[in-house]
C-alpha cells in the first residue's frame, strides 16, 4: 500500500479481541446513573453518568484504544501529518486556535483583525452578505445567533442555497451602496456559491455601486479564481488545504461574523477550542470527556444498536447548533469503508439531528420516550443565563433535567396504572387499558453537557469537544473522518443532467423515474 | 373493553397472515425505480417509484388494509367520530378545512376575517408577537416563511420556547404601541406559552401602553382560562377539544399567519389540503398517494429495518416544513403499544429530519450516500420557481433528480476504479484502493413529490398528504396516531423539581446523577 499514511492501517474493527471485550463488557452494562462520572474540560462539565459504564467496560476501552494507536493518532492529528490519508492532507484545524500558531496562522488573523478594525473606524457596510455553503455556513450562523444580541449595528444575511429564493431574500431591502459581500469557498468553485456572488454583483452594478468589486471579499484557498472573479487581492483571506470545510469556523470564515458580532467572539472561541484540545491531549481516557461520549457513541451504536443520535441543546441561541454538529457529525462518521479499503462490519456513524428544548418537547419527544427505539440524547445547558428572568432558566434547567430523567428511569406499569385511576376511577379495565399506554421503557442513554455560561470561549470548547469525539470513534470504527466523497457523486450526475438540458451531450442511461422528469422539468 | 371505541381493538400486527405476506413480498423487491408510479392528487404529483413495489406487494398490500378496516376507518376519521380512542375524542381537522363546514367551524372563520380586516383597514398592530410552542408553533412559522416575501408591512416575531433569551429576542426593538401579542395554547396552561405572555405584557406596562389587554388575542379551547388571564372576550378564538395541537394550523391557530401574509394565504391552504382530503377519500389504494407513500413507510421501517426517514425539501422558503413534519409524524407515531395495549412486535415511527436541498447536501448526505444505514428520502420539490433567475432553477431541479438518482443507482467498484485512475494515474495499488473508498451502496428508497409550484394551495395539500400518510401508517400499525402521552411524563417530573428547588416538598427520589445536578444548579 503506498499511501503516505503517517498510521499503519488498522485491521477490521470486528476482527480484534479487545473489540469482541468491549462488546460484552457493554452488554453486561446497565444504564442507572448511580456511578457518576462528571468530567471537567475547559471549564465546562460532562456528565456521562446515565451512558453505558462499568470498571470491566473501562478496562475493555483502555485496550482498546491501545491496540487502534490512539496514543500517536492523536499526536498525529495535532502535528499536522496527513491523517487524511485518502486525500494526503493533514487536517490541522487545531493550529488555526494554537496559542502561538505558525506564521501563516499569525498573518491571517492579523489581516482579519486589520480589516475589521478598518471597517469599524470608518464605519463602513452597514450590511454583511455572507455567501457560502456547508461548512462556509453553518459556523458563521452559529456564532451570530448565538452571540448577536449584543449591541449589533451591521446586520448579516445567508445565502447559501442555489435556489434563487436564497438571493432573492438575502438582499431584499438592502442597500448596495452599503453592503459588503463575504464569498466563503475552498475551492472557489462551489456552485452554489458563484451562482449566488454573481447575482450580488449583478444586484451591485443594477444599483450603480461604482466599485462594486471593492465591496466582495473572498475566503479561499484558491486566491487565483478569486482574483480571476474580480475579488481584489486585499480583500483575498486564505483557507488552507489542510483545513476541512467543516472545519473552518476556526479560519478566515469567521471574517462575517468578526464584522458582525465582534473580534473577541471569534478570538474567544478559539481560546475555548484551544482549552479543549489541551485537555483532550492530556486528561488520561477515563475523565478524557471527548474520548468518553466517543466510547459512548461507539457502544450505543455499534453494540446496543441506536440508528440516531438526538442533540437536546436547552438554549434558545443555539438553534444552529444542530446543523453545525449535523455536518461535522455525519459528514465525518458517513462512512462504511475503513482506511484499509474493507467494508465496516458494525454500523458507524448515527443520523444526528435535535432542537434546542423545550420546543423539542413538544415536538419530538413523544418519540423519545414511547416509541420504538428512542435515541441516546446529548443534553447541554448553560448553568447561568443572561437575561433578567431567573423564573424562565430555573424552568429551562428543571426541564432539561426532567427530560433526561424520565428517558432514564421509564415509567412502570404500575406507576402508570396509579396515575391511570384518577382518568377512569370508576373503571378498573379501563384502568389498566390505559395503564398499558401510559408506560415509558426507560433506560435510554444520554449526556450532560453543562456550560458554565454561553460565552464564545465555552461554545468554542464545546465545538472542539465534539471534534475530538468524533475523531475518536472514526479511529476506534477505522474510517477515515476526514474526507467526503459521497459529495461528489451526486454533483457529478447534477451536472450530466444540466448538460442534457443545454442539449450539449448524448441522453446518459437513467433509470425510468429520472428520465421521465428530466423530460418533463426541462 | 370499555372504551368507546368506534372501531374493535386490532389484533397485534405480526399475528395478521396478511402481514407475513406483506412482508414477504417487500423483502422480493429490489428498488430500480423501472416500473413507473407517478399519483396525481390535488395538483401534486408523488412519484413512489423508487419505493418497494410489485404486483406481489400491491396484492399484499390490499389485504392488509382491508384485514385493518382502512375503509371504516378513514370513514370514522371524516365523520368526525372518536378515533382518538384513549383520550375519547374525535380528531376532526378535515372539518376544519372543509368546503362547508358545520356551523362554529363557519363562525371562527368569519370571526378571524372580520378581526383581520378591521385591523388592516385600520392599519393597526405594525408587529405581531407570537406566542406558542410545538403545533402552536410551527405552523405559523411555516406558513409565514413560506409566503412572507410577498408584501409584508407587519413583521412577525415567535416566541416559543422557555428560555428567556426567546422572549427577550422576540420583544427587542419593537414598539409596545404598535404591537398584537397573539397567545396560542389548547389548553392555556401551557407553562412556556404562559409565562411568555406574562412577559410580553409587563413590557407594554413598562412602557404604558394604556390598555395592554386589548393588545392580546388568545386562541384557546379553553375561554375561561384566556378571560381570567385579561384577554377581552373578544379576542378569544376557539380551538375546539377535536383538534390536536399537531393539527391546529386548520384552526384559528393560523391567525397570526392571517395577519401577517394574508387572509388568502389561510383559505388556499385549506382548499389545497381540502382537495388532498377528497383524493385520499375517493382514490381506490394503488392510486392514492397517502396510502401509497405509508405502506413505503411501512416496508422501509417495519421489514426493511431503516431507523429513520429524511426529508430533503428542495425549497429554501420551506425550512419550517422539517420541524412541521417532524411533530406531526414523530408525535403521532411514537408509539410501541397498539390500541389494544399490546407492545406492536414490529418497529413503528421512524426518527424523521432532513434540511433543505442544496444545504443537506453539504451537510450530511455524504451519510445518506456512504454510511452504514442510510436513509428513506422524500424528496420534495417545485416545478416553477418564483424569482427571476431561471439557471438557479434549473440547478435545483438537477440537484434535486441527480441526488435521488445517485442514491437509487449507487456506484459500483468498476466505476469507481475508472475515477480513481485520474487521481493516481501511475499507482494501480492506490487506484483499487481509492475506489473502495469511492464506491456507493445505492438502493435506497426514495420518494418525490413535485408541486407545480409553492403556493397556498400546493403547500396545504402537501400538509395534508402528510396527515393520511400517517394515519395510514398507524392504522397498519395497530397505534393511536392522536394521544401523546409521552409528552406530559417529562413535565410532570419537571414540576417536581420546581417544587424541591422552592423547597415546597421532601426531596423525591432521584438517580445519583439527576440528584447530583438539582444540587448544583439549584
Amino acid at each position: 500500500m503506498t499511501s503516505p499514511s503517517p498510521l499503519p492501517h488498522p485491521p477490521e474493527l470486528t476482527t480484534l479481541p479487545e473489540w469482541q471485550a468491549f462488546v460484552s463488557a457493554t452488554g453486561q452494562t446497565h444504564r442507572h446513573a448511580e456511578m457518576l462520572r462528571i468530567l471537567p474540560a475547559a471549564s465546562l462539565h460532562i456528565d456521562v453518568s446515565a451512558q453505558p459504564l462499568s470498571p470491566a467496560l473501562d478496562q475493555a476501552a483502555s485496550d482498546l484504544l491501545t491496540v487502534r494507536g490512539f496514543e500517536q493518532a492523536r499526536e498525529a492529528l495535532f502535528a499536522g501529518l496527513p491523517v487524511n490519508v485518502t486525500e494526503q492532507r493533514a487536517a490541522w484545524h487545531t493550529m488555526l486556535r494554537a496559542p502561538a500558531p505558525i506564521a501563516e496562522v499569525v498573518q491571517a488573523r492579523q489581516h482579519m483583525l486589520d480589516f475589521v478594525h478598518r471597517a469599524d473606524t470608518e464605519r463602513r457596510w452597514r450590511n454583511i452578505v455572507h455567501i457560502g455553503i456547508g461548512g462556509s455556513d453553518w459556523g458563521v450562523r452559529l456564532a451570530v445567533a448565538a452571540f448577536g444580541n449584543t449591541g449589533v449595528w451591521r446586520q448579516i444575511r445567508f445565502v447559501s442555497n442555489i435556489d434563487g429564493h436564497a438571493i432573492e431574500g438575502g438582499l431584499a431591502g438592502l442597500d448596495p451602496h452599503q453592503t459588503l459581500v463575504v464569498v466563503a469557498s475552498k475551492s472557489f468553485a462551489t456552485a452554489e456559491t458563484l451562482e449566488n456572488a454573481r447575482r450580488a454583483l449583478e444586484w451591485m452594478r443594477a444599483a450603480d455601486v461604482p466599485h462594486p468589486e471593492q465591496q466582495l471579499v473572498a475566503i479561499t484557498a484558491q486566491p487565483q479564481r478569486a482574483q480571476d472573479f474580480g475579488v481584489p487581492s486585499a480583500h483575498i483571506f486564505p483557507f488552507w488545504e489542510w483545513v476541512g470545510g467543516r472545519f473552518s469556523l476556526w479560519s478566515s470564515v469567521s471574517l462575517s461574523a468578526a464584522l458582525t458580532v465582534g473580534t473577541d467572539v471569534i478570538s474567544g472561541m478559539q481560546a475555548g477550542a484551544a482549552a479543549m484540545d489541551q485537555h483532550f491531549l492530556q486528561a488520561p481516557p477515563v475523565s478524557n470527556a471527548p474520548v468518553q461520549m466517543a466510547l459512548a457513541g461507539i457502544a450505543n451504536r455499534s453494540v446496543l444498536g441506536y440508528g440516531s443520535l438526538n442533540l437536546a441543546v436547552y438554549d434558545s441561541r443555539l438553534f444552529y447548533l444542530v446543523p453545525y454538529l449535523q455536518q461535522l457529525e455525519m459528514e465525518s462518521l458517513g462512512k462504511s469503508v475503513d482506511i484499509g479499503g474493507q467494508a465496516v462490519q458494525v454500523a458507524t456513524g448515527p443520523a444526528v439531528w435535535g432542537m434546542p428544548g423545550t420546543d423539542a418537547q413538544h415536538t419530538f419527544f413523544q418519540w423519545l420516550h414511547q416509541g420504538s427505539d428512542g435515541a441516546p440524547t446529548d443534553f447541554i445547558v448553560c448553568q447561568h443565563a443572561d437575561h433578567r428572568w431567573p423564573g424562565h432558566h430555573q424552568q429551562l434547567l428543571a426541564h432539561c433535567l426532567a427530560q433526561r430523567e424520565a428517558l432514564l428511569r421509564g415509567k412502570s406499569y404500575e406507576d402508570a396504572l396509579t396515575e391511570a385511576h384518577t382518568l377512569a376511577p370508576d373503571d378498573p379495565q379501563r384502568q389498566a387499558w390505559l395503564a398499558q399506554h401510559k408506560t415509558h421503557t426507560g433506560g435510554r442513554p444520554s449526556s450532560l453537557i453543562v456550560l458554565p455560561r454561553l460565552s464564545p470561549y465555552t461554545l468554542g470548547a464545546l465545538l472542539a469537544l465534539y471534534e475530538h469525539k468524533i475523531f475518536v470513534q472514526a479511529l476506534i470504527w477505522g474510517i477515515n473522518p476526514f474526507d467526503q466523497w459521497g459529495v461528489e457523486f451526486g454533483k457529478n450526475l447534477a451536472s450530466r443532467i444540466l448538460q442534457e438540458w443545454a442539449g450539449a451531450t448524448p441522453a446518459a442511461e437513467h433509470d425510468a423515474s429520472t428520465r421521465h422528469w428530466i423530460d418533463t422539468l426541462s
